[in-house]
């Protein structure tokens, strides 16, 4: 008797998977390098020279036994200390290592954070354009994903929408900023808002709701601009974080929870993530990888590479005539598809080796996603079949709807 | 709202945990050198140098971005190809990469394995003594762990016992052999008795139940034999593996799960994992220490040590007037307390500096687990401590019971 709720997950394929062994397999034919590939939000530059010295060093100098010896359940002691004060520093906020709980990247930290502050039948609200990994995420607990619809002027929050969708029955409003597909930043007036609205249905409803604040692509912001700390605006929030993308590390699997030290139960939920893992099977990041983490805390890959084909690409986009939501940072652009079907115009453009993400999988259809780190000559190059493939395929598209 | 069946958890202490606790604190007061620490089950031996090098070359010689790229969700394909070419070397079976999942140890494979083939409400059955953590994995999956009684004699399976708990709701059997903490190995005979039953009952149910098996102490066993492969008895066989204690790397949680080739939905299964994964966040361990774990898959740890103390500890024990049935393999033994209750037995050997984990969270009440993976030297200290206890608070003991 195998478990039919997978077996028949099997059957949904991914649609930027998909696209992504198609961009393969037509690298096979015509070299990879003239394919232009927006499929995956893979980082593109390396991880710090620092990180690779560190690792070599723990491996000449440690006794492996130490070394590779299992941590704790929450974590090493001493890398929990070290983030907790790099927090501190960073964000102003009193975080100890009372509040850290290490993970597998920012996916085992939502995967604990949910299981702490929901159960069966809970609701947990997320904003479209949303990260198409949230459904399995959430569903799969027990609770029920619902997606408040998108603001499209600007991928800020509808909060009418939001004002609806909220109830008895929501655990915790999970948020990614900077967003993942979009590159938009939550400003301070949309984050303060939310946490205004959050405290007063918490009254309501004489329960706390929750911030589960998705945090991967904190580093990645452009205009010399920093993301609001949500951690600042709002006691409950619970922050999951991932290196994957600051540090070029998505394959070592590493990150964290924290939780906001102004969280009445901050120590127990990190406690709970702990008794967690027992039933998932997580029992902490690597070892070795976590020490190396703990020297490279403050660093960070040369994430200027994505300014750049964020700058190209939005210029050229306009141009062409897109209408397009300027990212605030990540890697990624969100504009709005040349027809009403994103899919059939993602599909027109792979004639012209273009690997676009049609947005009905993000929750928002009629747009398109694009992931920029690819290397900037790559960029350049792409824009040439860009143009062709708009100018041959929507000869007479509104250009002024941008 | 946070969820009360972990914060419930808080409150049920592991015993192991407290008593290692403990031992530290003593190590503070009168060097750690001087507690004779038989808690925890942590390897004691090096990994071998050679997993050390490839680590180092691996940081030195191959380019960052796809050294630490995500892994796809099953594994790494060549490191998955290695593992499966290896297991049908040695075990006969023909394995490929289609019938391997990588995964984070042990702990993460069977938290795979237990959803794959089991849903809420199911039984999973498993033989005391056993793991004390199989009461999380299984009991936060939904399903019902019961336990089978232990035949005292010799730590084979009771068989009486478990054809009256084995019936319709019976989704698995999840057995650990070499075995954690009696240190016996299943023989042949045990494990074609059980692939026999619940053959027959898979026929009688109408469904087939599978058989999981814990195996991280394949490596270890004594006087130059070897653990039967329990895949080569039972098709509906799903090894979980670890690296934790045969290369000694626990930290570093690397593991898989090897569904055998005769399964006829042993592909299923794997695909299966990947989407177990997106529900509770797993994601592949690191992707370095899959890349080097797959250079040393034919090595281990040097294993003798281990030997020696089991046979220096058992010859002890039995010269005490101690019952104890003979380890196999592993590092543990798991001797007949000298009272009933084991706690007691346990508290006053403290007073001698003398760490003994009594069997009561093993399901065996009246026995205590050594965990021998400590120095030859600590072993042969601990002897005159061991002598000392056992005459000073046990003078009128039955030497005959042996």
């Amino acid at each position: 008797m195998i478990a039919n709720q997978y077996k028949e997950m099997l059957q949904a394929k991914s649609v930027i998977r998909e696209l992504f062994q198609y961009a393969t397999d037509r690298g096979k034919e015509i070299g990879y390098e003239n394919v232009y590939d927006y499929s995956l939000g893979n980082p593109s530059v390396p991880v710090p020279q620092k990180f690779t010295d560190v690792m070599m060093e723990l491996l000449a100098t440690q006794e492996p036994v130490a070394l590779h010896g299992y941590s704790p359940t929450l974590g090493i002691p001493q890398v929990r200390e070290k983030i907790a004060a790099s927090l501190a520093k960073r964000f102003g906020l009193p975080y100890t290592m009372d509040e850290i709980f290490m993970t597998s990247g920012a996916a085992g930290a939502i995967a604990h954070a949910l299981r702490a502050v929901s159960v069966a039948g809970d609701e947990i609200l997320t904003f479209a354009p949303f990260f198409p990994e949230y459904g399995p995420y959430v569903n799969l607990t027990g609770a029920v994903l619902r997606v408040v619809p998108p603001r499209v002027e600007d991928f800020q929050i509808h909060f009418e929408a939001l004002e609806e969708m909220l109830n008895e029955k929501t655990a915790a409003v999970l948020i990614n900023t900077p967003n993942n597909p979009s590159g938009v930043v939550y400003s301070e007036e949309t984050i303060q808002r939310l946490a205004a609205l959050l405290r007063a249905r918490s009254a309501e409803y004489g329960h706390d709701i929750y911030l589960i604040s998705d945090e991967p692509y904190r580093e990645i912001v452009f205009d010399g601009a920093k993301a609001p700390c949500v951690s600042r605006y709002y006691e409950n929030t619970i922050v999951c974080y991932s290196f994957s993308k600051s540090l070029s590390l998505p394959g070592e699997r590493i990150g964290y929870v924290a939780v906001n030290p102004a969280c009445k139960d901050a120590k127990t939920i990190v406690q709970m993530c702990g008794q967690i893992s027992r039933g998932i099977g997580h029992n902490c990041p690597s070892s070795i990888i976590q020490l190396a983490v703990a020297e490279v805390l403050e660093e960070t890959a040369d994430l200027s590479v994505y300014e750049k084909n964020r700058n190209v690409l939005y210029e050229e986009l306009l141009r062409l005539g897109f209408s397009c939501v300027k990212p605030d940072g990540t890697f990624y652009i969100f504009p709005k598809a040349l027809e009403e079907d994103a899919k059939a115009f993602s599909e027109k453009a792979k004639k012209y080796d273009l690997m676009l993400v049609p947005g009905d999988s993000f929750g928002c259809a009629g747009y398109f996603r694009m992931s920029y780190c690819i290397a900037p000559e790559k960029v350049e190059r792409s824009l040439e079949a860009l143009r062709r493939f708009v100018e041959e395929c929507y000869p007479n598209r509104n250009m002024e709807q941008r």
